[in-house]
C-alpha cells in the first residue's frame, strides 16, 4: 500500500500519543543515547502492518533505521521477531506505543481472516469483509484482512450498490429498486441485493442482480438459493456466522461468506518492544 | 464531552465511507422522502457514545430529528431502543453505518469496563485503561472506560511521567531515573514506577514515586508490595490479568489495575438500525 | 449532493479568494447595508452546481437568504434568472465570483454533457465521463456530467479495474492481467479493458471482461467490434470522438462513448451577479 | 514556484484520484518491476507546470527519477517529449493520471495566454487574467499566465481594491468611493476604478485612481478614454474581448487587457504517457 | 472581520487549550448548571477582538449567549465590563482562557497603535505595521493595528514589492532592482524601495518607486529626503522608533512610520472573567 | 522537541507570509544565484528557537544549509552570531521574516524566564508558566520557559485539576470541589487549589489538596500561608508579582511562583539577518 494513502492516519495517531512531547524519555534518556529494539511477538499469529509500523518510527524520527524480520502475511509464533530498530533511544522509545497499537491491531485482524479463510479453503469460497471497521481506519483493516486471505467487500457507500431491505422498502420492491439503481449508476458499478429468503432471491435473479446475498438464512435455505441461482449471479452468506458454522455455510456453495466479525470485534495480537 | 473535541473524528469517518456519495440511496430513495428508524441492542451490554452517534447523523444531515432513549451508562437487553432517528431516509441510510460504528465500540469497551469493575467493586482498587487505544480514537475510547466505571490512567506521553524498564536501564536505575524526572517536569505531573520485584519497589519506595507498578508479579509478590508500600504510594498490577484472575489480582490491596485489553481486544456490541 | 462531501472544497476556494478579507467591500460598503443580487445567465446553457453556489454564500455569511429560481439540470437563456440572494450587501459581493467560478464551470460541464447526450439520444448509447477532471474537483465535475444527462465512468483508481495498454504489457497479455486482476479484487469489481483491435477484443471477451473499450478505432473496426462482441459484455468506444463524430460512434453500436473533454476543456457558462 | 506552496493542492489531488489504492496497477504488475514512460505532446502549445507535475510523481513515490527535457514557457509540437520518469512502474502508472491532469489544465491556460499576448506584441498592452479561475487552483492558474506571457491582475479581494458598479452605488458615487478606499486601505494598495463611460473615466481620474478599467465600452469609446486619461492612470480593458477583437482593443492604446477567458475557458493542451 | 477567516485559528487555539477535555470543570461542575460571566478591565486600554471572543465561547458551546458591552476601539478602564456571557457553567469556564488570551493580546496591540496613533496626529502622517506579527496571527493581528488607528503595511510576502538592501545587492543596484520588478509584477502591485541615505533615495525616486523607506536614517537626513522626494513617491520611516522618538520622526514629513513593536512586543491588555 | 510536533504551526506561518509567492525575490534575485546570511543579535538575551528556524528554512526550502552557532539557553549579546544559512539566496529571504518571527518571540520569553529564575536562584523556588500564551503556539511557549530556566505549570485543561474561586462556588466550597474532582479523575492527576486566604489555605491542606496557590496575598500572608502548610503541600504563589517583587515574594518560603507575563507579554528579543 502506498504510505502517502495512509500517513495522514499515523500522523494523527503520534500526535495523539505525543501531544506535547514525551516528558519521561525526554526527562530521562540522554538525546544522544543510541540503542536498538525487537519487536517480538508473544502469541502465534499473523503480521499485518509491518510497512505501517516502519513508517510511523520514520514519521518520529527520520533517523531511526527499521529493519523487518518478516513480512506481511508471514506467520509468527511466541518469541519471533517481527522487526529491530535501531537509532536513538528517545525516538525509539517515543514511537513504541503507536507502532505497536497499529501492529497488534491489524495483526489481530489478519490472523482472524487467516484463521477464517483457512476453513473453507476446500471450498470454491471466498471470506469477505464489511463496512463495520473501525472509524479511521478502514482502508487499513481492508488491507489487514487481504493479508490475511480474505478478500473486500465494497469501500464504502460510494463504490457499488448493495441494496437492503430498507432499501427495497423505500423503491417499492426488488425489481423498482434494481432498476432504479441501474438506470443511474454507471456501467463499473455491480449491484447486489440483500434477501431473506428464496422468493426474493428469485426476483433478485429475474432483474439479473450481479450479486445475490442471503442475510441470516439457514444453510438449508442457503443451499437451496445456490441451487436456484445456479451461477447466474455471485451468492453471498452473511449475517451471524461464526468460525464454528462457517465450514457448514461454505458447504451449501454459495460463493463468498462475508463476517462482520473479521474487523468489528478483532482482538489484538499480543506484541511487545524491547531495548537490549 | 464537548463534541468539539471529537467533530473531526466523526467528520473523517463519514468522508470515508461517503465518499463521492451514498450511491445506492441516491439511486433508490426518493430525496423528499421521510422516515423514522430506530438503533435497537441484539446483545446485552453497557452502552457508550450516544451523543457521538446523534452527532454523526447530525453531521450528515442537521435536519435529521435523533432521540436517545437511553444514556450513556446504561444497561441494554435485546431489544432495547437506544435511539429513534427521523427525517429524510436518504439521511438515515447514509449515516447508518458510521453512526453504529462508533456506538458498536464505544459500548464495546464500555461493556468489559463494567463487567471488570464489578468484579472488584468490593475492593478498594480501581480499573484503569492503558494507551493500547485503537489509533485516532484514544479520547473516545477512554470516554467510554469512564462511562463503564473504569478509570483513566494518562492519555499520553506528555500528561504523566511513567518510567519502565527501559527507561530505567537508560537512566542507570530507579533513582536516577525518578530524580532526573522530578528535576525536570513540571509539578502537576506525577512520577509512576514500574518494578518488577520487590527490591525495585523499596527502591521506587525510597525516592517517592507517587504510585509504584507492578508489572507481571504474582499475587503473592503483589500482596507483599501492597504490604510494603503501606499506602505511602499508590499501587498498581499490570500485566495478562484477565476477567478470571481480576479479583484475585485486587485481593492484594492493590489500588489500581490496568488492563490493555478494556481497549484494544474489545469485542462490539451488537445493534442494529431498522426503519419503521 | 450531501453538501458535506464538499464543503471542505468550497472553504478553500473562498480562502483562496478573501484572503486577509475583502478590503474593496470593507472600506466601501457600510457593514450594515443591505441589497438584492441576482444571478443571471448570459448564454444559453444547462445549469448545474445551484446548490454549490447557495453554500458558498451560505459559508461566507450564514444570514444570507438564497433562493433558486431553477434546479439543477434546467435550461437557461440569455437573461434567465437563476437565483437571487438577499442580505448583507458586503457578504453578497464577497461571495460573488466564488459562487459563480464554482456554478459558471459545473454549468459548463453540463451544458456540454447535455448537447453529447442529445447527439446519441436516439442510440441505447450512454455518454460517459473520465478521469481528466480539474485536480481537487473531480466529484462536483462527475455530478455535472449526470446533471447534464452523462453517465460516470469510475471516479478513481480505486473503484474498478480498467486495464489499458501499459497494464497489458506489464502483466503479460490480456488473459494474464484480467485473471490475475480477478484472482485479487473483490467480487463488487468490475473489470474492463482497453483493446485496439479485434484481435485483443476476441482475448478479452474470451477472458470475461465485462467491459470492452475500443480505443482510437475507426467507426468500422467499432462496429465490427460490437457484433463481435455480441452482447456478452458492455462495449465503449474512446479516444479522439468530438461532437461532430459522435453521432456516427454511436452508430456502431457500442454501448458507452467516453469523452474527456467534458471535463478537461468545458468553458464556462456565462453568468452574471447585479445588486439591483 | 516554491513547490510548499502548492504541495496541498497536488496532495489532494493524488487522494481524490487513488482513493483506497490504484486497484489495477496492484493486481496486475509486480511491485519490483521498473519501466519507463515519455510525456509526450500530441498537440501544439506552450507548457506549464512541468515542476508540478514532477512533484506529483515524487509524492506519489519518492524514488521515482523525473527528468524534464522542457522548461515552462517553452514551445511543443506533436511528438515532442516533456520528461521522462523511471522507477517503479506500478507508481508511474498510479501517478500518471493526475501529473497529466495538472499539465494539461496549465499549458492550454499557458497556451491561449501566449497566444494572446502574441497578438498584443506590438502594442505597449499587457495581457492580464481575472479572478475567474477554477476554485482552488487560483496560484496555479495564475502562474500559468505568467508563463505564457501574460501578467496577473490583483490575486484576490484582498491585496488590491477593485471598484465596480455594485461598490459605487453602494458607496454613493465614483468619488466618495475611492476616498472612502483610500482613507482605509494601506499605503501599498492600488486603487482600480471600473467606469462604463467617459463621464465617469473623467470622475475616476479627478479622483486620482490608480488604474481606470473600461467595462465593456466600445472600442471608440476606449480610444477616447485613453485620451482623456492621458497617461495620468493606467487604462484597462474589459469584457468579452475575443482572440479574434484583440488586437483592435490594443490598438486603443490601452495598458491593459483582462481576459476572463484565458482561465475560465481554457482546453487542455493534450499530453500523453506511454510506458517505453 | 468575517469569522470565516479566522475560524480554524480559534479552533486550533480551543483544542490546544481543552486536549481531552477540561477534567476540573467536567469533575466539579454539574452539567446542568447555569451561570453568568462578565469580562471586565483591570487597565486602561483600547479593546480589539470582541468578535473573536464571542467567536470562541460559541465554537465551545453554540448554546452560549455572549452579549459585548463595547465594540471594537472603545477605549476601557479599570472596571469596565466589555462582555457578559450567560448559559452553561462548565462551557464559560472550558472558553474563558482562551477567549481572553486572544482578547487580551489583541487589545494590547490596539492600545499601542492607539497611543502611537495620537502621538502622531497632528501629523499628515500614518502609522503602520511590519510583518513582525506573531506566527499563525497575523490576520488578526493587523486588524488590531487597525483598531486601535493605525494602517496596515504589506500583508505579506505576495501582495507588494518592498525591496530591501540585501535585493538591492542582488539585483546591482536600485534601478535594476525597480526595472525587473516592474517588468515581472502586475499592474495591480506598489514598489517600495528601502533607502539608507540620500543618494539611494535620488536613485529610489528617479525610477519611480512608489514609496521610498528611510531605513535608520537620523532625522535630519530623513526630513532633507522628505524635502527631496517632495511629494513625487510616499516616504516612510522606518527602524528604532520608539513612542519617545515619534514625534520627532513625524516632524521630518514623512507620510509613514513602521513600527515593528506595535505587534512584536506588544505587552496584553489585563482583563478578568468572573462569574457572578 | 520533536520537530513533527511543531511542523504545522511552522507550516502555517511559512504559508501565512508567502501566500501566493515571495515576489519581490522572484522579480529580482536570480534563481541560481547563492548566498551566505546570518542571524545576528542586535541585543543582549538568551535564545530559544533555534531549531525552530532552522526547520523554518528547511521546509522553506530543503537544500538550504543551516549552522546554528548557539544553542538553545545560550546567553547572545549584540553582534553575536546565532545561524549561519547558505544555498539559494531567493529562499534565504523568503525565509527569513518567518524564521526571525519564532526566534525573536521564544528567545523574548527564554530572556524574561532567564531573568526571573535568576532573580529566585537563591531561594529553594521555581519559576513556573501560566495558560496565559498566544493562541496556537503554547507547546513552543512553554518550551522556551523552559529553556530560560523556568519550569511548566500544567498544559492546558486536560492534564491537571485547578480549582478556582468559580469552581469553589459551582461546586459548594472547597472540601466538596476536591471530593468531588478526586473521585472523578484518574490517579495520574494532581489537584491544586487557589485560596485567597489562611481560611481556605487550612480547608484545602485538609483535604490534601497537592497543591496550594496562594492568589493575590500579600508577601505577610503567604509567608503565613507557607508555614501553615508546612511541606504538606506544594505552595505557589500567584497574581500581579512583577520582577521586582519576585525576590521578597521567593522570600516568603513558595516552592513555586507563577508568573503570566512571562508569556503574555514578553517583548521580542531583537535579531536580524543579512546576506553577506
Amino acid at each position: 500500500m502506498n504510505p502517502l494513502l495512509y500517513e495522514q492516519i499515523i500522523a494523527t495517531a503520534i500526535r495523539e500519543d505525543l501531544g506535547f512531547g514525551d516528558i519521561t524519555s525526554e526527562s530521562l534518556v540522554n538525546p544522544l543515547q543510541q540503542g536498538t529494539a525487537k519487536i517480538t511477538a508473544k502469541q502465534e499469529g499473523i503480521v499485518a502492518g509491518i510497512e505501517v509500523a516502519k513508517n510511523v518510527f520514520k514519521l518520529v524520527d527520520p533517523s531511526l533505521n527499521f529493519q523487518a524480520s518478516i513480512t506481511d502475511g508471514d506467520k509468527v509464533k511466541p518469541g519471533t521477531t517481527l522487526a529491530t530498530i535501531s537509532g536513538g533511544t528517545r525516538s525509539i522509545l517515543s514511537g513504541e506505543r503507536v507502532a505497536l497499537n497499529f501492529l497488534q491491531r491489524l495483526s489481530g485482524i489478519a490472523t482472524g481472516a487467516r484463521r477464517a479463510a483457512n476453513t473453507v479453503k476446500d471450498f470454491n469460497c471466498r471470506i469477505v469483509d464489511t463496512r463495520k471497521t473501525t472509524p479511521g481506519l478502514r482502508m487499513l483493516e481492508k488491507y489487514a484482512v487481504r493479508v490475511g486471505g480474505g478478500y473486500n467487500h465494497r469501500f464504502g457507500l460510494f463504490d457499488a450498490v448493495l441494496i437492503k431491505d430498507n432499501h427495497i422498502a423505500a423503491a417499492g420492491g426488488i425489481t423498482a429498486a434494481v432498476e432504479s439503481a441501474r438506470q443511474k449508476v454507471g456501467h463499473m458499478v455491480k449491484i447486489e441485493v440483500e434477501v431473506e429468503d428464496l422468493v426474493q432471491a428469485r426476483e433478485a435473479l429475474a432483474v439479473q442482480a450481479d450479486i445475490i446475498m442471503f442475510d441470516n438464512m439457514d444453510t438449508t435455505q442457503m443451499a437451496a438459493g445456490v441451487k436456484l441461482v445456479a451461477g447466474r449471479a455471485l451468492t453471498e452468506a452473511s449475517g451471524n456466522i461464526t468460525l464454528a458454522s462457517l465450514a457448514q455455510v461454505a458447504a451449501t456453495g454459495v460463493n463468498l461468506i462475508s463476517l462482520g466479525w473479521l474487523t468489528h470485534s478483532a482482538p489484538a495480537l499480543d506484541l511487545s518492544l524491547k531495548l537490549f
